[in-house]
């Protein structure tokens, strides 16, 4: 049996905000609970809001690798971009909701680090052994709308790593590796949702996947840009060929 | 506060098995629960495990449209194709694990119908208004691992549509439309896992979720080919471009 339910009572979170004291005041948390925080609490407590009149200039400032772009209906820009973390996403984590007219919120500088700090001070702070997850929202390529995934994690095994397990016929699950992390995220955002006002959920049931401090992060859930098959959009790519070929195509004409 | 738990005691699924009856003598439902299936189990019970000496076969045969191959370090090739579904994944859902050794199991040929016969079944059968998803478990582009989600719903909002919603700042929520079926899925995985025989969950406090059995099903889910930025694979992608401007280059140059 698998409990996911909100910390009730958290106040508005703003810079400089102390989270493990306001979350270990808020919730009675048991040795196996995880919690996963969204990002844009931390990225407040952490002072990540900038002044930012136009939202696109700082997905601009935030991107590190333009990924894929298409033009929308009503005449604006889709842009899937790569952040400095190396996830991709529409909106390089640039966040414009919940936030004051003329401000964006950007993501932690280190989600992971960041866990990691909550993870460390609220296992202090209540003595229980709880994993922390940070979550956002992302898109997905093949699928609409958005799912919650794991953006930083301490604690806790990210992938239930069953390469090698057998299945229930004696066969081995070859490359079965579930990205737990990113479904805990999921299960997170079913009860906080989007509109809320409650940033916080508590996952009772799955203390077999918390652990030490030093367990790998999130970071370790993106794919690494030379093993993804998808690391620039169909368009972009057929178009760099294009380019290539036809300079190719015609050297040859001309040298033959 | 959310509850996901998995239904004990249900017996290994044959073709030709009533789901419905299994379910419902197994579970104690309520109203708004909406029920895991994994896709498995419903495959069974359809009749859908045929024999197969070759799993890379039967993948060529499910596959409507190639998306990416990559050779692997061990010889293999790693392909991700689109299924006669929709969905794109790197096996097009052809299961060769918990089955007998020269079978396959293939996923059903229309799972939004089977969870609105399980859905209207179950209502019929317990009296509680429940929701239905059916379950698999696929790969993401730019993530590693995997996680489970919704390829059949019935009875519930796959899409919490948040689009024209307010933040709590006031300022609407402009493109949010969280995938609650993807969601929950991935929350039935957690407890339902790989090698525990326990193929469906309950999920229990989601009731504003579920509704008419005529709301769309996860069909709608998957992205339309047209407006999908990554509809093939970068080199695949990079291939075809170069392959046209090459000829294009070499048309143009003869023809100046």
């Amino acid at each position: 049996m698998l409990q996911v339910a909100v910390i009730e009572g958290l106040p508005e979170v703003s810079a400089g905000d102390d989270l493990v004291a306001l979350i270990a005041e808020a919730a009675e948390l048991e040795d196996g609970d995880i919690l996963v925080v969204t990002s844009k609490i931390v990225s407040k407590s952490e002072g990540r809001m900038v002044a930012a009149d136009d939202r696109e200039q700082a997905i601009t400032d935030e991107t590190v690798r333009v990924v894929a772009t298409r033009a929308t209906a009503n005449g604006g820009l889709t842009r899937i971009v790569e952040n400095r973390l190396g996830i991709i996403s529409a909106a390089a984590g640039v966040d414009a909701s919940n936030t004051p007219d003329g401000t964006v919120l950007l993501l932690p500088l280190d989600p992971d680090g960041s866990a990691r700090a909550l993870c460390v001070g609220l296992r202090e702070a209540t003595g229980a052994s709880v994993g922390v997850i940070i979550s956002d929202t992302l898109g997905r390529a093949w699928r609409q709308g958005q799912t919650d995934v794991a953006i930083g994690a301490a604690g806790l095994q990210v992938f239930d790593d069953l390469r090698g397990s057998l299945d229930n016929a004696g066969k081995p699950l070859a490359v079965t590796m579930p990205c737990v992390a990113d479904e805990i995220a999921s299960a997170g955002d079913l009860v906080k949702g989007k509109t809320s006002g409650n940033p916080v959920a508590v996952v009772r049931g799955l203390g077999r996947l918390v652990g030490d401090l030093d367990l790998p992060g999130a970071a370790t859930i993106v794919r690494p840009v030379e093993e993804d098959m998808f690391r620039t959009g169909t368009d972009e790519s057929y178009d760099e060929g294009y380019r290539d070929g036809f300079a190719e195509g015609q050297a040859e004409a001309v040298g033959s």
